[in-house]
């Protein structure tokens, strides 16, 4: 699959967003916003924190995963889903296809962290482990798609994904007027170009920034060149960003978000400890990164109300970073 | 002062309560109700959980100490007001003394985590170290009330601070009816007592039970004997709790409160590491006691609908118990 920045599919509308909203409502939280007055007089600016690490199972992917599985008839669903991911997309497809009554089938690479395999064990789905490489991967799941007939549902590269992604944004938009900037973290880029998207369509004035970890930067290298340019060898602590842009986020990104904008490995670290010391909350590594880009003053903030979508909360509470 | 269990003093009204509530509205936060689905289904009961862990200065505390700060008058608050604490109460006094534009004289030990030294130091208290003994502590204290005159707001044993407290259960029964029964930790008692009197006058069938540590079980001692006895050699990692009732709050509790169970140090360290890894919030040991009661049996939970009291949220991230 060659990747382009050319649209050439259809973009998930306006309606499609209200309806995939309206899709997943009873399946999902409403997450809170939450606010910070210590950091808005630190960083003189008002930071409203989007709360996806209480959203179930754990994470915003739950929102691309259910709206997703619920888009697809019963006769589709009838042999399963399937996908391979060792992270939260694994427990949201897992649940998500619970709900339905239906298989999941993870495929997921020997190395996983025990913590992820028992969530994904824990909503029902079916674990096929193979080798921590993308190929066996890859081939794994084609393997088990075409001996079980499940469908698959990608992580990011699918635009049902990235219109339930999109609903994270636009319930802040909902709640919140006047947002200057809106930070999202991307890796494969579904919660952004579904951010961006939402922003575009319930927000336009408000200016869409990425935030990605240095060490991973292919979003970055791919939006300035205007060249998609894979990560070589992605090696971050926000292990929720090490994969790269698809053919259907890297054009969405390139037409709807303004600016990307890189982060330290250390202001990743320090983002995530202010925000469990100060706000008494948890988020994972990856969630950290959008504050990190405020530590760093890496994005124009002084004096601007800003949105940050704190993505996940999933984090192996035995190895914290700052120990 | 000798500690008797008969009430010889006024005991806050109805009308103090909903006063005080009034009184630190905007000083306080409201703090949200959680729920979890995976605790209720996995313990057979609804649970609310009353997140005063993102309360203002990380602890219920802040609602007795600005009760307290903003019921003396300016001339009362001339010379500042004292306390020795190392805990939680310092900072809330500290901030509520700044929030008066009075000085708070904090006494505390000089073995005192460097964490809440710089908390306090955070709200501009003034702090003397001393040796960390209780006759130090109170020798150190009465010299600086004496050299400054200030004004003494003990931690639990004042009635404006129990009344300050009462406004958390009141919160509670605000939002949400027929609560069979309220848990809270108990540990001076200021938090207990305030929630036992909110109870009886906001929500009378609901049962009030505390939750304390065994190895500092001198509420459940006095409680079930009549005899006021302080604990000889607490030793618990719910370090909010080592503090022994005081005279107002042992004839408040032996008077309003229902129950009085006690949970392992085990149960208390589970049960905090349930609450970070499945609700993604941060507490303190104290503020799991209370969970830790359901999740050792210990009061009679099935089928009911029951509020737990999260305390607090102050915890050193560098010294976690399940590592």
């Amino acid at each position: 699959m060659s990747i382009s920045a050319e649209i050439d599919f259809q973009v998930p509308d306006q309606k499609a967003i209200i309806l995939a909203a309206s899709r997943i409502k009873n399946y999902i939280n409403q997450t809170p916003v939450f606010r910070s007055d210590t950091f808005d007089k630190r960083f003189g600016c008002e930071l409203l924190f989007k709360c996806e690490n209480f959203q179930k199972a754990g994470a915003f992917k739950s929102r691309g995963a259910v709206n997703a599985v619920f888009s697809l008839s019963e006769e589709e669903l009838k042999n399963g889903v399937a996908t391979h991911s060792s992270g939260n997309h694994a427990q949201a497809l897992a649940r998500a296809a619970a709900l339905r009554n239906t298989k999941a089938y993870i495929v997921m690479p020997e190395t996983s962290p025990k913590v992820k395999v028992n969530a994904v064990k824990h909503y029902q789905g079916e674990i096929t482990f193979c080798k921590p490489t993308l190929k066996a991967r890859e081939e794994s799941l084609k393997k088990i798609i075409n001996d079980t007939g499940a469908i698959e549902v990608h992580p990011y590269n699918n635009l049902m994904i990235i219109a339930g992604q999109a609903t994270c944004a636009k319930e802040i938009f909902e709640g919140h007027d006047h947002i200057d900037q809106i930070v999202a973290p991307v890796g494969g880029g579904g919660l952004l170009s579904g951010t961006a998207l939402s922003t575009n369509y319930f927000s336009s004035k408000t200016t869409v920034v990425a935030a990605e970890p240095e060490m991973a930067n292919d979003a970055f290298k791919s939006f300035y060149s205007g060249t998609f340019t894979p990560s070589a060898n992605p090696n971050t602590i926000a292990d929720g960003l090490l994969t790269s842009l698809g053919s259907y986020t890297f054009p969405l990104i390139q037409k709807y978000v303004d600016r990307i904008v890189t982060v330290s490995e250390e202001a990743i670290v320090e983002a995530m400890h202010l925000i469990w010391e100060r706000m008494k909350i948890i988020i994972e590594p990856s969630a950290a990164v959008p504050f990190a880009s405020i530590i760093e003053n890496k994005i124009n903030h002084k004096s601007k109300k800003i949105a940050l979508i704190l993505s996940g909360g999933n984090v192996d509470l035995n190895k914290l970073p700052w120990k």
